[in-house]
């Protein structure tokens, strides 16, 4: 696969993914609860990328994308703006690799996430917080320092990346009836749905979305692209809006698309904090605050669940 | 082995337990972060009771104790007195072999513990928060009942159920050079020294103590039974004193027992929670905070620890 193509990855990508990371970032537990399970009548499997390197899926994709690029493409590092996951995990995938990492960062970005990438050796380029700057400052990085761009969704490569979440999570549990992700920028709900597609036929793949993030569900329900705008939710990874090739992967293979209220997701996460004691962020617990709103027919059903990280400010709790 | 027996474990009762405990407990996994290893010099595995049934690995000794029970023995139930783990363990076990678990619990348990204890079907009786109403409440419910009382560390086969972390830690990891546990009453102490000493002949035990409630490192350096006076620490498991058989256990099997400060379990449990995304409690973090506080030998050593739980007060946390 060309580095600047636009295709939608096809199995044979999510494969040369799955060789290319293995070693380099988890395959993670899939843990269920049955005191969970019994409070919402289904069976669940949480695949818990929360407990990925770097504390999200978001390394799964940065290493496929950071190690498929040629030595020439790569000779100045990679680049990115972002405020969350992403820049972490492309910061560690560079390091893995021994190249530089340029991470455009708004000024306002948690203490938390600034650590991380500097952790991981990152050069963080500060701007203010919103796009426009976000995506001007990222053009003088790369003007400066002749990085490649490593998008954080809008490429196959980073989407075959993220899809091997899924794939694990079938591995691990047989044939389930429903597979549910959270959307934002739409790379981990593509690569869900093209993995169910590939590895396990009849699967449905269902979203999740905070109301006050609906961009997903509009261009859904539409069927033409909607633009994220003000979006106000604690579910902080999903305020972006889908990219060109997110939203073509998601029309053809998603089958539905649910929104959750805030203090549903406030009180998914903390349930799982309780019952399951594991750490995830908002954005992770929006699948499983649309089970707990009941809002598509999941009674009885085996249902996979991507937990997708765990990164959270322990000094603001939303509780 | 007898039920009323107070002989040290064998080989063959760990065997036992851990048979008899197959598919009533999870094998819980073992977890590392190359982040906290990075930051104190050594390779640590985690062993996660935190993950196990009833949030803790009192779910191992209560299976095994109660499963082991004639029926002439648990016709009338299984009863204990106990404010946290091992009550909802046993309260849990208890519904699984389908008989009544009489609980006796400090008027002052958090809302939490008794929730779980209620949630198994446990029946509480309450009592002044102090173990003389404790001890007496408890043999009126006794009396009244004809239940069977099931300690919660000082008896053999509670002891050789909570070997059975240690063994699956052992056989997960390969050998280790030090494994850590956190001492309260010495059950789980006592079974990890005993796995050590059998399964994993040369690996030294060390136990992890709060100085503010340092009984068992008195009564290990005295080498004489020192009990609990006023123990005033954050880990609630931890406040208990020994009991004579653990006590027996301990001197003959452990290497070292140290101390640590409130504030290090406190930056233990927090940096546990921030790096590896699992809830521990705060007796839990006494292991990695004697490592923080580096006082014994571990630098650039293969240690295994063991994560006693994970049933913690999300509204009430100590950061």
């Amino acid at each position: 696969m060309s580095t600047t193509t636009h295709e939608v990855p096809g199995i044979s990508h999510i494969l040369d993914a799955e060789k290319r990371i293995f070693g380099k970032v988890h395959r993670t537990p899939v843990l269920s609860s049955q005191n969970l399970n019994e409070l919402v009548g289904c069976s669940m499997y949480f695949k818990c990328e929360n407990l990925q390197k770097a504390g999200a899926f978001k390394s799964r994709g940065a290493v496929n994308a950071v190690f498929s690029l040629d030595d020439s493409h790569v000779k100045n590092g990679v680049a990115t703006h972002s405020s969350g996951n992403h820049a972490a995990a492309l910061a560690r995938a560079a390091k893995l690799r021994g190249i530089d990492a340029h991470i455009v960062m708004p000024s306002n970005s948690s203490k938390v996430k600034i650590a991380a990438v500097k952790h991981y050796g990152g050069k963080i380029t500060f701007c203010e917080p919103n796009l426009a700057s976000r995506e001007s400052t990222l053009e003088k990085v790369l003007d400066a320092t002749g990085a490649f761009e490593v998008h954080p969704y809008n490429h196959p490569l980073i989407i075959a990346g993220q899809a091997t979440a899924a794939k694990e999570l079938i591995e691990a549990t047989g044939k389930l009836e429903i597979i549910i992700a959270p959307v934002g920028g739409g790379g981990l709900l593509s690569g869900t749905a093209l993995s169910a597609r590939f590895f396990s036929i009849g699967t449905k793949v269902v979203a999740a979305e905070p109301a006050q993030a609906n961009d997903a569900w509009q261009s859904f329900t539409q069927k033409r692209f909607v633009p994220s705008v003000n979006p106000d939710t604690i579910a902080d990874g999903l305020r972006t809006s889908l990219g060109s090739l997110t939203f073509k992967i998601i029309m053809e293979n998603v089958d539905d698309i649910v929104t959750v209220s805030e203090t549903s997701i406030i009180t998914a996460m903390k349930l799982i904090w309780e019952r399951m004691k594991i750490i995830v962020e908002p954005s992770s617990a929006v699948p499983f605050a649309a089970i707990l709103e009941g809002n598509f027919n999941f009674k009885n059903k085996k249902i996979g669940i991507i937990i997708s990280g765990g990164n959270v400010d322990l000094e603001n709790l939303p509780w």
